[in-house]
């Protein structure tokens, strides 16, 4: 008799499952999320919300609601937006009704693992563009590829995790008019970068531009995100995307949200934009260690020590980063989150220490 | 310069979108919903649970807690179990690592529509046998279609939504036997039969079951379902389920509810059964209609008066119902789930008003 999986398609068989030993510390820098937790204000309008609402019932079938509420935030029409649960399920989406065999991604590298992935689920065929060797975005390259391969759907990340580059608006404009396929810009820690592509979207009906709530918005446990496109490329992707996908609590908390991000939010972020100069400004005080310039609430650092080694180091001292060193070029490097001020000064220290 | 949508699969292109138009009444018995609210214990409950968490930090990346509780509610192993974003990510994830072109997914019609719409997303073809003259399933032209198209991956759902037939164990055997591909088993209402096919997993490698938190567990609002298998199936399965798939709130409430569910949920449940059969009672007494009997907490009638009219006429009573009389065989055929008490004599006079 055959093996049971068989059934399975190859392409999936022969990849590895995308995981994280989950590991904890009191000091948390190695998932990019806001370091503070959700202001009260927003819990407790949460929470008053969803006593009141009945849990037996369906959420909308859209969330026409918040579709509105992102529009007016994000200054795009509701049409040309899906919200989902997280942006890596409307990410597949888009990739579910673009590829399958034969169909190309293209994508540059190191980035965020699930774009390929996903991709190679779906049956297609990844190329990929190195960054430079100041780990940017080199945009005449995927220029060439774009000629070479003439991919369905290429994705950046912008600020792209885990290197924090971003990509200014005439190269992204020189990439969309450049392919004749769509290119998706995941704009996950754009608030940090405090510059955004989605003004592009009028005049380009091939990008696509992905955010998300567990970032800036504070809300990584709730998995929020949201798709922004013409809104013929958002209906078909809509195809796609499950109906109810996003469940009745993330969507009324991610409202709450939007209405009280000026208050209660912004001030977070531009709280971590200093922290992030001022904990680059400590890491360069570290000899042995050399911290890239990052757009985003992380950063990567280039380490004299293995990277595996000072992830143990810190582990020991309670403080959890990641190790990237696993990464297409960045073999001697790690990645810390920005936490709060407490947290930062509690990493320089230990590394000061492991670095002596 | 070529639409943009060109971009798009001519699968996809070509797929009508699946789409409910919102309608809301008093009386609300179109989405097969628990008709009680989660019990007040499980709100509270899960509200304290909710207000000392970080809203920040993400879920786990397998929610192993939630994953140890199914384990024994539903007597599997862990290893075999995932959860998720509502029992259809996991049919869509399971169907993602299976289909692709070239690939076939048998099911039987009239059935819920999401399982030809996935299929035909990730470019598979759907081969359909149609339930019998008293609508259940006709296991041998199902076995038969096996032989002759031979499909990588077979859908049944027991009870099936929307005819509320169910299948015997010695049947689903002889399906499982018959074939080389994957037999699923949609048991989204599995707790209104009282009976289950998950004891077949321990024998049969090629079995998936699918369940879901929405209907008896009254949390539609939570989106939460959950995969049985073979582990190695539910280990391949997981490389197309996105990481935090399953948001943090979800998975503590889902895990409250499995912990009181003897005492607060197994109670609605009985009622519920008990409902249903006082409601086919009620509605064998109009002249004009033709329950069909149900394992499920709904069920079809067949209406002398064209469904579309009598879904007009209930509206205006304040009465929301489902009009199936597009789906195949059903072109005579309203749907109605089972409500409270009071909703059952609300549907029952009103109909018999409309058939008087």
């Amino acid at each position: 008799m055959l093996e049971v999986t068989e059934k399975i398609k190859p392409c999936v068989r022969e990849l590895r499952a995308y995981a994280l030993t989950p590991e904890r510390a009191a000091v948390k820098l190695n998932q990019n999320e806001n370091p503070w937790d959700a202001p009260e204000r927003i819990k407790q309008e949460s929470l008053r919300r969803l006593q009141a609402r009945s849990w037996s019932r369906y959420p909308d079938f859209v969330p026409a609601s918040l579709h509105a509420r992102l529009a007016e935030f994000a200054g795009w029409q509701p049409e040309g937006i899906i919200a989902g649960n997280g942006s890596n399920e409307l990410i597949q989406a888009l990739l579910m009704v673009t590829i399958g065999e034969g169909k190309r991604v293209l994508i540059c590298e190191p980035t965020f693992a699930l774009y390929r992935q996903i991709a190679i689920v779906l049956g297609g065929e990844v190329a990929s563009v190195p960054l430079d060797a100041g780990l940017k975005y080199d945009v005449a390259a995927v220029r060439e590829k774009m000629h070479t391969i003439e991919p369905d759907v290429t994705i950046l990340c912008a600020p792209n995790n885990p290197t924090g580059c971003g990509i200014d608006a005439p190269e992204l404009v020189s990439l969309l008019e450049n392919t004749g396929g769509l290119v998706a810009v995941d704009e996950a820690y754009f608030e940090f970068a405090a510059r955004t592509v989605a003004p592009l979207l009028e005049r380009h009906k091939n990008l696509v531009v992905f955010r998300t709530f567990s970032k800036a918005m504070g809300l990584a446990a709730l998995r929020v995100g949201y798709l922004m496109a013409a809104p013929e490329i958002a209906r078909e992707t809509a195809k796609a995307v499950l109906p109810y996908n996003l469940n009745a609590v993330s969507q009324t908390i991610a409202e709450v949200a939007l209405e009280l991000y000026e208050s209660e939010l912004l001030p977070q972020v531009t709280r971590i934009i200093a922290e992030r100069q001022r904990l680059y400004a400590g890491l360069q005080t570290i000899e042995g260690l050399e911290a890239v310039r990052s757009e985003a609430n992380f950063m990567v650092v280039r380490s004299r020590i293995k990277p595996c080694l000072v992830f143990e180091e810190l582990l020991r001292r309670d403080i959890l980063i990641r190790d990237v060193s696993g990464y297409p070029l960045l073999q001697d490097y790690f990645r810390v989150s920005v936490g709060t001020p407490g947290e930062n000064d509690l990493l320089v220290t230990a590394l000061q220490e492991i670095f002596a």
